[in-house]
């Protein structure tokens, strides 16, 4: 029997998805991103919002992250387990779907390990263009592991940034970074320290991996008119920033009822003020205010970010081809008959 | 490029879970799913549990249901369209995963529709079995949809049912159960009204799938002595049972933060007494304490039963090779390196 195409789902592959990045280009692609999760919070109030939830254990975290307007439904699957790469696993894999809300039923199935890494550095360039100091054309990248290239040629693309100082604690992840950032029209300048890295730059990206509360950034090492965006403290107990560092800045986040669980500020008390970063993409809010203010994006990701891209992915794999219909769905001649689907399936007896 | 093994995850299609269940047998498949139910449930406590995350419409809910023990990780995505039928789709879909505390890696990727038919099947069973009246030998099953034969079958195999009394308010989803009940050895009497139905019955089953607080059974009509399998209401305003009938009754319940939220004692308050399934089952409650009483179950479905059937499957599609390995997660060499596979596997130039 060949399922009906009701039965069908489209699923992008990992396989899949590196074509699809090939063929739009990694930085268009980026780009378009960008513009899905911009369209996505400005219309922000339509969407059902929740914490993601989460299942912890002592060595990692496993998280859904659903969220809906009123024709889309989508969720992303993500791990966190930093010890993975010790053992040749990534520390986060992640896999999505979107879904039709007049239905219920599945649109696409999708790999989200390559498109996490593309949606979180579209995230960061987009906060960063609306809160980093005009004309920012250096970006001190500490943490070289799988976003950082990601987050660079985003900010390349978005910002506009030309030079960047690459730290990590583990030189080996700077050099292959480095390497992996040559022919792409970036400065790049491998440093020491963290202390040397920041030297100079004007935005500061944060993303490292330690399920600990560490500190990435201690707050001497801060000066005035920088844009922090700190993207690898993102669940309870995990964090990079001094909490000195955090007063001093004007904080702007996602969705405070998750981030104030998981991200910087839980550090701080729970009526610390932030600024919701779609208020200020709609004008409600101001973003920064002057060259000398310290902006902090203290980002998490939030599920919007992860259906913006998947109604982008939908599109593209659609035009493209680069899907694979999956049997995922029962589709009964009579949908109240799955019984019946199920007993004309049976193997023919030998006579 | 072929994707390494870490980067596949066993997919078990719509066609390979029928061909497992013929493969394994029906009945034999919804006994091996409640007996891991029962294993589960005995070890409740061990379980990270969270009441299941609903996205609403006008017209359906999407959710999510997960759960967690030491060693794994399953949630189920679900949703539940009662208008589906009319336009040729299922009312509820659903797909699960099953995945590794240890790493946060999906180990399995299931279709549930149908699975999720037999584990509700085998949750019913296995509830009759602890507080159905003893020497069970009738069932009046109410609403003759998707999941009635599975419920009929499920209660031949675990309580010992000959008989069921099927009535539908559509006549011919009554003759369709029928038809497929012929040659199961139940005797199968069609009724044509709920009344009719549940005479003599000592379990009634109600399945019915409207969005709307519906009375399928009236206070008057439910005598003593009997056991009540009610799974049709499972959202908030979707029940079945007058309260009456509730405030009558001995209730159970899966997990009293979800039923009482989606359960029929939704309609009663916040308050009244409800014992845990499990407690029965590990003797730390009483079932059914004397012939006269009459014990409901009021059943919504909980995230640990999927889990247990997802286990069950992962073992099953293991030893039968009936599974497709889906290239889900990105495995590049050096896991720090996600930036270096995809530039790897960039289409080769034409020189």
């Amino acid at each position: 029997m060949t399922p009906s195409a009701k039965a069908l789902v489209p699923f992008v592959s990992v396989d899949h998805m590196m074509q699809l990045i090939h063929r739009v280009g990694l930085q268009q692609m980026i780009t378009g991103i960008a513009e899905c999760i911009e369209e996505d919070f400005r219309r922000w109030e339509q969407f059902d919002k929740t914490p993601r939830v989460a299942a912890h254990s002592e060595v990692g975290v496993i998280e859904l992250m659903p969220t809906a307007d009123e024709t889309h439904y989508a969720f992303k699957y993500v791990n966190g387990h930093p010890k993975n790469t010790a053992e040749g696993l990534q520390t986060v894999t992640a896999f999505g779907l979107l879904a039709d809300m007049d239905t219920g039923y599945p649109l696409l199935l999708s790999e989200m390990t390559l498109l996490t890494a593309l949606r979180t550095a579209a995230m960061s360039a987009l906060a960063a263009k609306y809160l980093a100091p005009k004309g920012a054309r250096c970006m001190a990248m500490i943490g070289n592991g799988a976003q950082s290239e990601f987050q660079c040629l985003a900010m390349q693309a978005l910002v506009g940034i030309d030079t960047v100082r690459l730290y990590d604690t583990d030189p080996r992840a700077t050099a292959k970074c480095a390497a992996n950032l040559r022919g792409t029209g970036l400065t790049v300048i491998p440093c020491t320290t963290a202390q040397h890295a920041i030297e100079g730059a004007q935005i500061i990206t944060t993303c490292t991996a330690d399920k600990k509360n560490a500190t990435i950034l201690s707050d001497n090492m801060v000066g005035p008119g920088v844009h922090l965006n700190a993207i690898g403290g993102d669940c309870p107990g995990k964090t990079e920033l001094a909490p000195g560092v955090l007063t001093r800045a004007e904080i702007f986040v996602e969705y405070p009822a998750q981030t104030r669980i998981e991200g910087e500020i839980q550090q701080l008390p729970a009526d610390h003020p932030v600024t919701e970063l779609w208020q200020v993409i709609t004008g409600q809010a101001p973003g920064r205010r002057d060259a000398r203010q310290i902006t902090l994006f203290d980002s998490v990701g939030f599920a919007i970010e992860d259906f913006s891209a998947l109604r982008y992915v939908l599109t593209k794999a659609r035009d493209t081809g680069l899907n694979l219909p999956l049997d995922l769905l029962a589709d009964p001649d009579d949908p109240r008959d799955l019984f019946g689907m199920l007993t004309r399936a049976a193997p023919a007896r030998v006579a």
